[in-house]
């Protein structure tokens, strides 16, 4: 699965909408028993949550836009096909989420991509999930300062700390993600999932049972006049960037 | 403690009756505060559970079976001695949990030996507290891995994601086992038994919680056909090997 | 916020008392963002409980001074400000633990330096919350090794378990602990407070949850016949190598 979502594939409600629908396609097509995300965009796997869908829009919306964020994660890190991430591109929060949430991580050793999650960076904070997916990989200590630091990890030392699997250079990376997954597909199925499932269940139901409040807490949070005021900096910020 | 059940140490309900009751036996003896175990046959630490155990019997006694694989657990991993194992020989699966159980893991440095739950490559899936005790060892990453890939995984590479403790030459593997239980053996027992318990606890809390429950999901899931014509066909293939 | 409490920093009744007094006076001081714990008494950072405290006095006694360590943890551990311990100096026991409930730790690189939960080596047992703090640190595998051993480790091997975020040369300790300081506080407070009190918030809830309990704990094991014995020999012990 290519994300094209120019200009930097940032997680539009759309962005999640689709993606939703071709996860869901693919996870019950019987034939397809793995995946494997990349970007269609050179220098970026995916900026993240889309800033625009967090400034000025209504309550309803905000709330439908951080639903869908969930739907994504539960899909994504509940799958039963194989999930592998060709990181060929920098990968901020929410993108470093989707990386986090698969089963297996390759990243291009181009120094200058970075991934991370950085919320921090911008004011805001994590969800519990994704600290929780954070956690599952890197351990409790690097989770907590790269949270509160809203890390963004340069691809060795990503792969140093173990927020990714694999570093290989750029040009091999679909070959060496194709072999992964020919690897992973070697296994029977059912077992396969059977142990994925147990491995993840904890924190996935976390959140189900947590999801209204999860909800509230996101809107409630985002619509705080402080957070609005420091998102329209960056992006004013962004945007003169661009120009 | 010498495995010595030839020819590949496999962990019948006769290796597990003697085993806990050798094990019982030392844990009652005040003058014994550790145990070294290691295998009595050369390449083999041990095999694993025994697959003549899972096939073709009663559904009395496959819940007879599982009760004791357990029951040895529940003893080893909850034992107040210091617990040594002194890895000589490959130890897949079952064999691994020995290892995993103990307080401290020296493998002999061959190459040639290996080591990890690959229960996936069989078909099967290892159960919540084999999948516990690996967690607390090697991490939720590469615990998640290993078990989805059902990894066998090589001395060294063991010894890099920290399966075992160390890994020394296999001449010196007695000598080291018995360095490294005097030094765990210096302690004062009394303080040292309650941190390993304070440790240990949640973990074995949680099987003694669910106990006949996972005996009821190990019957039902071994007595479905698809899994004992897949565990027929490895035998065969063993069979095949050994000819 | 530098330790001088002659000869050794151990953590007496008087010096939790003047912590926690500090340390809520800067909590609340909006003016103050963070916090470089460190020592004004060459070669010791703190020595850890002072086992004075733990001997010959009444129950009372006993469950105040215990319940001061608790308050201490509990400001510390969840202190809104950043906090870097900067240990230049051997950090036995409670010593580790107010390192350990750091944000940062920065070492000096001298090896004769060490620090470690050695209580098992005095015949006693650190705390649950002492464990689950080490946990959040070096992991379970690392952390059940060290607890049940006592072990002290050089700063060396303190870093190479993760136990210390870094090393540096003695002389430039302060320097790098206000570098790391100016880092941390780079960050906008609101979001990095609220993510610290999400990882750390389980774990602060746990002791709050069994407080009374953990109290009585202690008191029924320091008034122990034995283990105030133990306590005499080694105060007896120290005393002797004194003079």
């Amino acid at each position: 699965m290519k994300f094209k979502s120019p200009p930097v594939n940032s997680i539009s409600l759309d962005f999640l909408t689709e993606f939703c629908i071709s996860l869901e396609k693919l996870e019950n097509n019987r034939g397809c028993r793995g995946v494997i995300f990349t970007s269609a965009i050179p220098t970026v796997f995916s900026s993240g949550l889309d800033i625009t869908e967090m400034c000025g829009k209504s309550t309803e919306r905000y709330a439908e836009f951080w639903r869908a964020v969930q739907e994504t994660w539960l899909k994504l890190y509940g799958s039963n096909m194989v999930t592998v991430a060709a990181v060929n591109g920098s990968s901020p929060a929410g993108g470093c989420l989707l990386a986090l949430s698969c089963d297996y991580r390759i990243m291009a050793e181009n120094p200058k991509f970075s991934i991370g999650l950085n919320e921090a960076q911008l004011g805001i904070v994590a969800p519990f999930w994704f600290k929780d997916t954070f956690v599952n990989v890197v351990g409790h200590r690097v989770a907590e300062r790269s949270l509160q630091l809203g890390s963004l990890h340069s691809a060795p030392e990503a792969h140093r700390i173990g927020l990714v699997d694999e570093l290989v250079p750029e040009e091999k990376l679909q070959d060496k993600a194709a072999a992964v997954m020919a690897q992973w597909l070697a296994l029977p199925d059912h077992a396969r999932q059977l142990t994925k499932s147990m491995m993840r269940k904890s924190v996935l139901d976390r959140l189900v049972a947590h999801r209204e409040e999860d909800i509230q807490n996101f809107v409630s949070f985002i619509t705080k006049e402080s957070i609005q005021k420091s998102l329209r900096m960056y992006m004013e910020m962004l945007k003169k960037k661009k120009s």
